[in-house]
């Protein structure tokens, strides 16, 4: 029987666990799609570079081209990570009919749009299930799943990096920059960790799914970011004893047509079921009309995880060719993308004030809110235990953006506010 | 364009929610599949009866064959319930060349083989997404998602009715009956419940689910059931001390080819995802060799999250048809079916004693468990407030059934031991 052939473009952690699933699961993929699967060359850096795990010298190769130009290769699956030469090299191969399997969010999230066009141009297949939270398939649940529901919101814990700092910081009343290190140290964080504590990372991945739940093309620059080097672990003691969680989430919201996407630190009810993921695990909360509440939870990374995503994508795309429908089953957005305004992004607020301890002050602040047109929820005030000061906590109802954004304008103004400590956007 | 043509067998609360969804969201099915979706026939017990929703009368027929042998039609959409005159509907309809999408877990339990290897001989789709957890995507996760993975772990919460009891006993400190009734009363339950408690509907989705992931054709009489009827509201008292929640589990297991599927009331570690969903919520918990631990959560049941489901297959259906691949993606079972024996399945023990409170009895009971090769991870001994009698609280390590009801048999003929209260499996 003739076996599918397979290039395999990276050789590190998660192109690893690609070869050791085709290898280790050969005999089941091969009852799965009806013929055997193998990968016939490597994309590596360096020939000569020890790995865990044996590959054959005669398939590897430096050259990309040797997989791109190969007209024996079926599929290519692109583990190499970063947008140039990777964008180049897929749309070459999708260019010679070549169908791609990608776990390569940064590629999706910027040029995806170029390389699926360029993939229905050619019917060839491109599925990017491991591009977001790893083994988690939430690509597909969002494409197939919720295909006859409007999904109205996604909220993700969709960088692992993070989350295992804030459940630390959490977990142990330790502060961002400890916790950082120990991570660092663990190899949960990158030494240069900007992308994930930033929060860029997990734009990525947000723009990737609305762009998938919501039917209209979010880009990055749509997503707004925050990320949690500025997290204090006061702040996270303050949630815990409010009934909160600090989560890092990716937040995105759609409302008659009018989209909107963060990613910022939010204090989750601890009654949410996103507030009891822990560590590296990710987790995706999705909301429809229709069927209500769901979530998906699992590993967001790592080689076997990531690598299952991979290889059932590499399973699809193979049943796809058998039956002859490669590129015929991707939708491509069919709505307009229209961004909501920040009059029509509202939620929940959570702000701590430190201000002059006398008489009046709280009665001066709650009036900003009330003429800025924000209900409270609770507020509470408190001597500062350390120092003359008083700590005032308020949680609002759902407040606009821009209502709130006048808020914080006019305690710039505001003497008897000694400093604005922290604000953080609330989910029940 | 020409309109995709389906008949509805069933407009009780599920065939509802289709009509509300296929009419409600025409315009982004139509986008998603290329041509509108026209419900043409709807079989109903009684033409007069008063609905919830509008459905012209010349659409309503009290005569299956309106609809199984109308040649106009392309998918038939059961739900209906029951097993007869329902198989016969659907194998007739399939014998005709039209796709089912059914929410019969039922049917599909016990019928299953039969109905797929028909519609495999006329080249039709059957989906069943909806016949286990209502709205949660566990189907296609398990065909597709997890296609190249070696699932070795299913445990689900699959039953609203007894998660609910079970929250509320839990939470509340009430008794069985009394929630029961509540339930009853709130339409949780059915005047009947004996199919939910006696845990005969998890076992049936049990079934369907280690079918799938285990690609063996694990059939209703594998699975072992026991209900939550004889729980006692101090189990769970005793349970949460200990940090557990008691939760209807359905566990398939498998081990180098060998299986096992159950249903029983297990103590689940308060750490574990599963011991926090909470009311008629279902989840689904997978293990997959690579991808490691999974959870899937969502609504169970209900009107427009089942619906959603059976959408989203009506869907898929209708994608195939367009690309003339029906009935090609179905996979049947291709592993031999082997069930563990009793000395292959293990697992943790919580076993509560009341025994004579006097010198030397623990030291006779826990010379069984070591004669019978089981070793202990807990024992406490307490007096028991009520009488003069002593309660021992024992937790063991791995221990295989063999072993244990090896263990139980010796306790029938100790006779410091009054009485065995309660043994409940433990999941950590």
């Amino acid at each position: 029987m003739k076996s599918i052939k397979v290039g395999l473009l990276g050789l590190g952690t998660v192109g690893t666990g690609v070869v050791r699933i085709v290898e280790g699961h050969q005999e089941d993929l091969a009852s799965q799609v009806g013929s055997p699967i193998q990968i016939v060359k490597v994309l590596v850096k360096d020939m000569n570079k020890s790995r865990s795990i044996q590959v054959p010298d005669h398939l590897l190769t430096e050259n990309a081209w040797d997989i791109i130009g190969n007209p024996e290769i079926d599929v290519v699956v692109e583990v190499m990570g970063g947008i140039e030469p990777t964008k180049e090299y897929l749309m070459e191969a999708l260019d010679r009919g070549k169908h791609v399997v990608t776990a390569n969010k940064d590629l999706i999230a910027l040029h995806g749009r170029d390389i699926k066009a360029k993939a229905k141009e050619k019917c060839c297949d491109v599925l990017y299930e491991a591009s977001v939270a790893g083994g988690i398939p939430i690509i597909r649940t969002l494409m197939e799943s919720f295909s006859s529901d409007r999904i109205t919101k996604i909220m993700g814990i969709v960088n692992g990096t993070t989350n295992y700092i804030l459940s630390k910081m959490s977990q142990e009343g330790a502060g961002y920059e400890e916790v950082l290190r120990e991570a660092q140290q663990l190899g949960y964080a990158e030494s240069d960790p900007t992308s994930d504590v930033e929060g860029l990372d997990a734009a990525r991945k947000m723009a990737i799914l609305a762009t998938l739940g919501f039917h209209a093309d979010v880009s990055l620059e749509d997503v707004e970011v925050r990320g949690i080097s500025r997290i204090k672990k006061e702040d996270i003691a303050f949630a815990k004893k409010l009934g909160y969680e600090m989560k890092l989430l990716g937040i995105a919201e759609r409302k008659d047509n009018q989209i909107s996407v963060v990613v910022q630190p939010t204090m989750v009810s601890t009654a949410h079921p996103l507030a009891s993921v822990n560590g590296v695990f990710n987790a995706v909360y999705v909301y429809g009309e229709a069927v209500g509440e769901t979530m998906f939870y699992g590993p967001g990374a790592g080689e076997m995880p990531t690598a299952t995503s991979i290889v059932a994508d590499l399973v699809a795309v193979i049943k796809n060719m058998k039956l002859g429908v490669n590129g015929q089953r991707a939708l491509t957005p069919y709505k307009e993308k229209k961004l909501k305004s920040d009059e029509q992004i509202t939620y929940k607020n959570f702000v701590l004030l430190h201000v002059e301890d006398k008489a009046g002050v709280l009665a001066q602040i709650t009036q900003i809110f009330a003429e800025c047109d924000v209900s409270l929820d609770s507020v509470v005030q408190q001597p500062n235990p350390n120092n003359p000061d008083a700590e005032i906590i308020i949680i609002t109802h759902y407040a606009s953006r821009a209502s709130m954004n006048k808020v914080f304008a006019h305690f710039e103004h505001l003497s008897v506010i000694k400093s604005m400590k922290s604000a953080y956007r609330v989910e029940d």
